[in-house]
């Protein structure tokens, strides 16, 4: 979708863009994704709300740079869910691993992920990031009940990010690709479309 | 072991006391588990090591202390894990589940799990959780690999902590312990005892 405009690299002042930054991660903490509004964020930083659009794009992409998140996660894992549901946890597991193993998006990425457990930062992930990420890829994949399954899915890999690129807990940090798809996409495919209670 | 002498609750010093915590934390973090000693700790806290077991007990004890867990795992798992590994998923599951939905638990147990992210918390967790906690669990569920185990079970338990308790994601926040134990319980054993790569 409108890929061949590079979305956050619009050219543009940088006082302005950190401010309108500033203002959407204080709205989006303080109100979560839905209470925050564009205008308000406009209002907040002191621009037009059209100048919002302009820099950042929609309200979702606005969301998604001020979390920071060095890749956009719905162009990353769209060649994942393409092919549907079954296959899909080694998939988007696959894609989480190639993103975390590349060097120069690891530190921005333990900033994100460190950044999550203060309160504002928890917010914004679990009123964010769940209807900004989460909630289209359930869509995409057409599984049932997405509300359910996608957040246990974010449970596991969450964990795994943390004891692989966090802590660095052995033999979890060090273990080539293979094995940590061999071992977790079981667990990710069941609960993409294993039973629920 | 020992459970008649409420560990870490002797009578002494309130200073001398949170003197050799403050060392502890201090030494297990920038050293680690295993290059921390008692003597060395004894020694920045100026008292004597035997104090130091005097109040605290083994090494493992003071750990423990230094993490200011409200509960002892060793003490709280120990009947989950002395059926032995079939079930040992479900069981360590509810253990879980019972000390973290309580609500005088939480707070203390949250605040821990906020520690874990700063880079001083992870490496107190990566190199002493693990040792003193994971490891003997493994052993005591005699299960083959418990350094790869129980690290994967972490990873999940993990991560399910952080979605029911510290971001509260919905539905898992508010999901029923049977429920949680359904979707859950079956990825630990299969970590526990499912194959591996």
């Amino acid at each position: 979708m409108a890929s061949s405009a590079p979305r956050g690299r619009r050219p543009g002042s940088p006082d302005t863009r950190s401010a309108i930054l500033a203002a959407a991660r204080a709205a989006f903490a303080a109100k979560g994704f839905a209470g925050a509004s564009v205008r308000g964020i406009a209002a907040d930083a002191g621009v037009d709300a059209s100048l919002v659009h302009h820099y950042f794009g929609t309200k979702d992409d606005l969301f998604l740079a001020a979390l920071e998140l060095p890749v956009d996660p719905r162009e990353v894992l769209g060649p994942a869910l393409a092919a549907g549901v079954d296959g899909a946890g080694e998939r988007m597991l696959r894609v989480f691993l190639s993103v975390w193993d590349d060097p120069e998006l690891r530190l921005p990425l333990l900033g994100v992920v460190r950044g999550i457990v203060d309160s504002d930062g928890h917010r914004l992930m679990r009123e964010g990031f769940l209807p900004v990420v989460l909630e289209p890829v359930g869509l995409a994949l057409g599984i049932d009940r997405p509300d359910v399954r996608m957040p246990l899915v974010a449970s596991q890999v969450f964990g795994l990010i943390v004891m692989r690129y966090v802590m660095q807990v052995e033999p979890i940090a060090s273990m080539p690709a293979d094995d940590v798809v061999a071992i977790y996409a079981p667990t990710l495919q069941r609960y993409l479309s294993g039973p629920l209670p």
